[in-house]
């Protein structure tokens, strides 16, 4: 039997992904995961045998994968940022746990690696901070009255919240009920921090207002960080403070 | 003037810490931080100055290393995890903007890192996944009755929920207010990860339940991963599927 480990390669940069990460890529014998990621890690691919499909097609390409190490082959699945938030390593996990035991590749486990969210927060200045929610607006694979409920919650609980998959050419209304939903609990001008592309070719940041973000230009590859109600914005950085309420330290 | 940036250095191992982080780690000439991180990074240190005090002084030991940038010499702020979680991107962006304009050092960015969360999630298997909150139960610089409300709501969204700071030697009420809580909310065998010093010596994980979890040891090395309404346990792994309700995907 050979091994299967499910791999975060970060945001997108090299420099970004963690030794262990590349270690596990550069001894693997095969390499499974989305055109779009593989070719992020293209120079660390060698000769070996790649299993890259289209986005839709996922549950096949990590079945072909788990399917390579139950024949031997030591294989990786690569996800971007970290294959544990909106990743991999969930599906991988299902899917080798599925196999009988005398037919089941080694699991060789989920290498983390820097999520999204933490890479965008980093472009924005130090908008997370303190405690926060991290919510997918994609309807794909969840009811829309579960995301709507937890946006709810995300308000009501002052999170700072952060959105994966916010808008795309099929999705753009999503966005705006989340923004109709924030501003029945924040101040209109609560900024909100959108990083389009963070630590890639084309990196963008965009830092706007609860009532117009959504004028922005946003797509499949932005993340949208909504501050609460400490959260400011000075010389071009969104900051939320530590401190709370009458806890706030001197600085 | 000098240059100041803030860099996580992941969960501990220097094989998690990125080579964007190591880089700007070897190029300083000043290294600021927690002595526990300034250990765990010490053969990155040469004969550098470093700056670590105890971690009440943290304010102090920023200021010491915002001075330092501001007489010329490039300095680092080291953050264990991400440094923009409860870590000291915001601290440190504060402080540098709060100089007047001609005493200001350059801020050299925030150099995100792998978060403990995504590491005490991959440890587990894959219980975050889905949309998820992260919430430290400190209330040194937090009113416990924020806390409290964000507990609450975290419930009621059905996230799986991450604790930070769940436990100290002063402080164990607040998680057993938390179980309380969450007990009013979700099944007594809800799954429930326990990871303390993810990536370090010692690394340990236990797998609970809701009913049972605080029970366990937990210190203020751990992180505490409350799985939602669909988590499941398998052979040892803590699962969180990304399908939900009526929309789980075939396998």
């Amino acid at each position: 039997m050979g091994k299967i480990t499910v791999v975060g390669i970060g945001p997108g940069s090299l420099l970004d992904m963690t030794p262990r990460a590349r270690q596990a890529i550069e001894s693997a014998e095969v390499i499974a995961g989305y055109n779009t990621y593989i070719k992020l890690i293209e120079e660390l691919l060698g000769d070996r045998k790649v299993i890259g499909t289209a986005m839709m097609q996922e549950i096949d390409r990590c079945k072909m994968a788990v399917a390579e190490a139950a024949e031997g082959h030591d294989t990786v699945v690569v996800s971007s940022g970290d294959a544990g938030v909106y990743g991999m390593a969930g599906l991988v996990l299902e899917l080798v746990l599925q196999q009988p035991e005398d037919k089941r590749p080694e699991f060789g486990g989920v290498i983390a690696g820097v999520s999204a969210v933490n890479a965008a927060a980093s472009v924005l200045g130090a908008p997370l901070m303190h405690d926060f929610a991290v919510i997918s607006l994609s309807d794909l694979l969840t009811p829309w009255e579960t995301i709507e409920k937890r946006i709810e919650m995300a308000a009501q609980g002052d999170f700072v919240t952060a959105l994966y998959n916010p808008k795309s050419k099929k999705r753009v209304e999503n966005i705006e009920r989340v923004r109709e939903i924030m501003l029945q609990h924040r101040k209109a001008d609560t900024p909100v921090g959108i990083v389009t592309a963070a630590s890639r070719e084309g990196e963008g940041k965009i830092i706007s207002t609860l009532e117009d973000f959504t004028k922005q230009e946003i797509n499949m590859f932005s993340l949208v960080i909504i501050g609460n109600s400490m959260t400011y914005v000075k010389d071009g950085y969104m900051i939320t403070p530590r401190g709370y309420g009458n806890k706030e330290p001197g600085l």
